[in-house]
């Protein structure tokens, strides 16, 4: 029997499970209305270290340890750790890997790696490639802003489509067990390119790209938004995720109550973060700390996240380019 | 029975093939050595194209329809496409993969990329997961030297241990078939650190994680060097390459008569390419180039790449790190 179902999506009949994960964030996203679903709220967002470059790293591998340390699993049990950041060659993922002595794969789907990475890991697990595997992304406010835009000393205005990115890092562990929610389906995206050339507004070049993959998802599963408590997109923010809306409604979609985003949830009003959250951390966070709460809660039973990323360079923006976007969806069941 | 094999490598009893693909190579490249051995040689590196960025792009994208061309496939019965290269937040990739309405999956593992991309896709096949996958990558003399070093109008004087960025894409096309090169193995290489700094010699810096990978090969399938007509590294350069035979001398390994490097096979002496070639492209055009040649005329039977990488970004050694470096290999089987 294959595991390809329809053109995008592939399934998973074994079950490859979440067997844990951990969620850490910045003082800036542990003061948000999520605070309580993350794991750990740092005190600072420099971490004793030089540079915030070697901050973004040594969280991740916060992440990474703790998310081991909870199923007391040694990382020489790990079959492969899948890795991506924004960093210019990955290199926060890169470097976090070389202490650990696995297989070490990097990803990159700009802010929808995490979502590519646990479709992969879910792949390599039902496909018997792995016993388990590692997926971890992080960002940072810091980094990204002056790789981006410009360095923070700089004090540059934002504007309110801006994004701002999260800093924190996502780690999961993903295997074959009796517990732990599963992952059932993984999406992936084709990349969507509407001419779109804002980089000072990603959402609305990113929202084609989670209504692409969000209709190929429904397609080939043959499944509909009410079939999901949830159905969280990242990082759209507040752009996009209005740009969604409006995209699926003109095409008669029901269902959309279902839609939540977490670049758009992160962050209060009061906060000031512009169009809301964005950064390879953020869907991690939000997904392995909100969703996973709803699910055990009992809240949700079967949520699908759509993490969505924009493919462009400060390169590509100075060179006069449009914003090439992904999305990659996983549906996660309690 | 399970597809994993010690601790780093998965194996393919499904036969994954493959079953078409292309190279082409800059006009440096076409004056070397493997001149006769890739499908086209460009008349000039720029392409009619305003920026070299744009030029790198086009090659991949002609690798990859030259690739489909030959089978008469359509991009549309192609499950995945997983593509990566050097270049920050891998543009020349995710730009072409934008071309095309399938899932596109990026990966980077700098010039290791290729042999990433071709066990994944491996992995993929014999997991159900896909009928056909794509998997590309390309890299730019101009490009990589203005990210890396300096624009070439500075005219910034190479020294011996520099290594000289192909010019080229390479593309394959796996799937199941009668005919064409079978994958039987990939060894995912755990990255390895040894704490050299000097961005200007990373043949140096990649030749253990080169020999760690290869000896986990040789331990996790019970074989040995002489098994193989042709073990394939790259880009180690002369200086990695002596390196490497300098480790597992050490170590007492026999056959290292079989070792081939690519990086310093694909100029000659007299084109004063430093040490050798890199980039993404280079062992993707040797591998599909040279390797599947020697064994079409049956000069091999049985080939082993180890594609090696360079985990470093400008920042990284900006900020005074070391070269973080990871090696991925595969066997190819007529």
């Amino acid at each position: 029997m294959s595991n390809r179902l329809g053109s995008q999506t592939i399934s998973f009949s074994r079950q490859p499970r979440l067997l844990s994960s951990y969620t850490l964030v910045g003082p800036l996203e542990g003061k948000g209305p999520h605070a309580l679903d993350f794991d750990e709220i740092l005190p600072d967002d420099v971490l004793g270290q030089k540079t915030p470059e070697k901050a973004e790293r040594l969280m991740l591998e916060m992440a990474i340890e703790k998310t081991l340390r909870q199923r007391n699993t040694k990382v020489e049990d790990v079959s492969f750790l899948l890795a991506g950041d924004l960093l210019n060659q990955i290199t926060s993922s890169t470097f976090a890997g070389s202490t650990y002595p696995i297989p070490f794969l990097g990803i990159y789907g700009a802010c929808s790696t995490f979502a590519q990475g646990i479709g992969l890991a879910a792949a390599l697990l039902q496909g018997d490639f792995a016993q388990q595997v590692l997926v971890g992304t992080a960002s940072h406010y810091q980094t990204a802003e002056r790789q981006y835009r410009y360095p923070i000393e700089l004090n540059v205005q934002h504007i309110a489509s801006n994004q701002h990115t999260v800093t924190g890092a996502g780690a999961a562990l993903l295997g074959f067990g009796e517990e732990g929610p599963q992952i059932s389906f993984a999406t992936f995206g084709a990349i969507v390119d509407m001419g779109l050339k804002d980089a000072q507004d990603m959402g609305s070049a990113m929202a084609p790209a989670a209504s692409s993959t969000l209709k190929a998802h429904l397609v080939d599963t043959g499944r509909t938004l009410e079939d999901y408590d949830m159905v969280l997109t990242g990082d759209l923010g507040k752009q996009g995720r209005k740009m969604l809306r409006l995209l699926l409604e003109k095409e008669g979609f029901s269902g959309l109550e279902r839609l939540q985003d977490g670049g758009s949830q992160i962050y209060s009003e009061r906060q000031k973060a512009g169009a809301g959250g964005s950064g390879a951390a953020c869907i991690a966070v939000m997904t392995l700390g909100y969703g996973l709460n709803r699910l055990k809660s009992a809240k949700a039973k079967r949520i699908l996240v759509v993490a969505t990323g924009a493919l462009l360079s400060p390169l590509t923006v100075l060179q006069g380019e449009s914003i090439p976007c992904v999305a990659h969806a996983i549906a996660i069941e309690a």
